[in-house]
């Protein structure tokens, strides 16, 4: 254990390869199934959407994956990212934790979301695609890729949310500050944008119809493709490097975590920091790894285990995964990166085998917790990442109340400084806990009794 | 010279005392002067607005100043800051200059203002002062003392120009999650706030009511100071930490400047960077250093030396100067952080000493440069960054012109990412360079016609 602030690693420590958990799952992922025929999908049912090197790195078996040096000089741009004790967190909860966080944070977009924009765009690059499409709510996935497409001198498409892009300018003019193209939607681009515009000019959009957007301007040009930035394998193999990191910096210190933390929305930042150390789970160490998702959201801890679309308008493969059904809508918390009704199949996986523990905790406390650790640590958390920081206070006070010296571990995923109308919000009173009924989710999950059912 | 992209100092490594240029200085500095009476000011006048700690730094003799345990310890919340190489816009434009920039972004409020907040809210602190008042145009400096004071406790009163405060949302929140009371200006307050409300009650403020207001709370309270973020001796003495991090850095790749760059608005950013250089180049090193300003508010570059306002009312001692005149109104550029009328005495005086050479840019000129900025080495530059980032690439360009070799350090101030709306009208062509034509500077000279001269 060391007193500094910071554990930093120079750049020839860097970890030079990905982790990939798949062949070390005690229970092997079931396959994602066709729509149609409900068949295990293939890579050539992908092909139209993703390269070949991505497709094949969805079902690699193989335990570490080289990262190209064509990555690697892009992830110097802000990796390796420091890993900081939250001292003066500790201080102020008088608790016996140590805190450690992981600072994603100071990535050019200010989030964990370009460690697989990067290598997502080179892939791209390297297999002769010239353009990017993808679909943003809020933003931060949509900047990261337009930072991404960039570097390599890719073409870059987002469809934002036309409310999101009328209401939240700040994302969108980094987004064209990189080059990228950056279109409200529904738009009139595409066909089904069209048909939503027809039936309705004024549409406010939605992450839905800005997918099929999305997907249908990579499929009818033999030139582009599609970009993810969440929830399937390859995503959260790229976001390892922030936990392969994280043990190097802790090992370091002579330190290793009890309890390792993430938010949890599709779970690609979550997975990042946590794969590694479930890794270490598996081999028999003692560890705790809390994935923590909004209450009002609640994938993990009120979803079933079941095979649905990834997205709300059925065009995806269906993915085994714990949902609240495609249709669910999640109520309008500000945690929009959180807002998704299903989640990684990996992580569904690991929930099953008792290797991740789900928590959801209410909109409040997460923006309370955000408060606390700008006024202890100073950085101001995006609201997604408050939700770790509030179970990481939980964890805290847990220890203190059992008088154990525990380490605790977090994804600082992002920071909040577009973010400053939630916190206005919060503290004028405005912000509530969106608690959901029953019956809600109920109705969600009828939607897909129809579907095929993963094995038990 | 290393073929690393980011040169980091471990926190053992962090200088652990600040470079008080003064006793070096080839010219000492002209005495600041009373108004009423002409006469120097002695440390009793400061006494009501400033801490004595702060005033007797703001007067030292020493050459090195020790950093106190209690500001170190915040330092490291995120210093020591990388120094990065930046390649990829060296490889952009072609040039066999290697650049090198000093990120001080990385700081929670985002910018270098926290190297001279944190200590002063420690020097108050100390001095048994529970609260601090300062004034905040865009929100820069409002955001870093807020950041401060509630790392120490002390109470925060920001009054920040009301239509700022109306305009730019983002900065205030930030400053309330900090714990301030960020108060839009004029208020009712105080006497001076009241009684502009009462000829105006719609006015929409200015930096010259804001500075009345906040001295004015400070003056009637007496555990209440003020707080100034730039231009005094004392705020560059503390930004000097960002100078001498990065000639550690740099003597740990064996590289050396050449040219040494920063944008000037009150001075401390570029003085924090430059003024350790200085120091080299008095003793004999051949070496360019620039001080870069807009052409729209061109203190150094058209302003004369002369006895001047800090404030636009006329409230403070009189400081030897470049000034445009206390009652000059800059055009309304972004870089709302370069648009003071005056410059520190001891920029001023390095001017007149030939040790610093100033230089004007258009802002055109400097947002181009900040989207070269951003789609090179990733990161969106603050609007006042940007001016700094233009003189590089002229720079640059000049190398390659020239074929030379040369090395660039400059300080990369800090990030846009609340700025955004500026970089949005730029791209959208609704920004000009505010040509500054002869009258308007004989007019606004005029004011200071009567004051005292300092020697030649």
């Amino acid at each position: 254990m060391t007193t500094a602030k910071k554990i930093l690693l120079s750049e020839e420590e860097i970890p030079r390869q990905w982790y990939n958990i798949l062949p070390d799952l005690p229970t092997p992922l079931q396959p994602p199934l066709h729509p149609g025929t409900g068949q295990p999908v293939g890579p050539d049912d992908l092909a139209p959407i993703f390269p070949m090197p991505l497709i094949e790195q969805e079902v690699s078996d193989q335990r570490w994956i080289d990262i190209p040096e064509g990555v690697m000089e892009k992830y110097f741009l802000w990796r390796p990212t420091p890993l900081v004790r939250a001292r003066r967190l500790e201080e102020h909860l008088g608790t016996p934790a140590r805190i450690y966080f992981k600072n994603e944070g100071v990535s050019p977009p200010g989030s964990h979301k370009p460690n697989t924009a990067v290598p997502q765009a080179y892939y791209n690059k390297i297999s002769g695609v010239k353009k990017l499409t993808t679909e943003t709510g809020a933003g931060q996935w949509g900047s990261a890729l337009s930072f991404a497409c960039n570097l390599f001198g890719l073409e870059c498409q987002v469809f934002m949310v036309r409310i999101s892009y009328e209401q939240k300018p700040y994302r969108r003019v980094m987004m064209q500050s990189w080059g990228a193209n950056c279109i409200p939607s529904p738009s009139d681009q595409t066909e089904a944008g069209r048909k939503i515009l027809q039936e309705n000019p004024d549409s406010p959009g939605s992450l839905g119809i800005a997918i099929s957007e999305a997907v249908e301007a990579a499929v009818t040009d033999p030139e582009t493709k599609y970009s993810l930035g969440s929830v399937l394998n390859h995503v959260l193999l790229h976001q390892t490097i922030i936990g392969l990191e994280a043990q190097k910096q802790l090992a370091k210190i002579g330190e290793s975590p009890d309890v390792v933390i993430g938010c949890a929305g599709g779970g690609s930042n979550f997975a990042g920091l946590a794969l590694p150390f479930v890794r270490e789970k598996i081999e028999g160490k003692p560890l705790e790894i809390y994935a923590v998702e909004p209450s009002s959201c609640p994938t993990m801890t009120r979803g079933p285990f079941a095979y649905d679309f990834g997205d709300t308008v059925m065009m995806t493969p269906l993915l085994p995964m714990h949902t609240l059904g495609h249709s669910f809508v999640p109520a309008p918390i500000h945690a929009g990166g959180l807002r998704y009704h299903g989640m990684a199949p990996i992580v569904s996986q690991l929930i099953l085998d008792n290797l991740v523990t789900p928590v959801a905790i209410p909109q409040l406390e997460t923006f309370q917790a955000g408060i606390t650790f700008a006024r202890t640590e100073g950085f101001i958390s995006a609201p997604e990442t408050n939700h770790a920081v509030a179970m990481v206070i939980r964890e805290a006070l847990k220890a203190k109340e059992e008088g154990k010296e525990r380490v605790i571990l977090f994804n600082w995923s992002g920071h909040g400084l577009v973010d400053m109308s939630a916190y206005e919000a919060y503290m004028e009173g405005r912000l509530s806990d969106h608690d959901l009924p029953e019956e809600e989710i109920k109705r969600a999950l009828q939607d897909i009794e129809t579907l095929p059912k993963p094995k038990a």
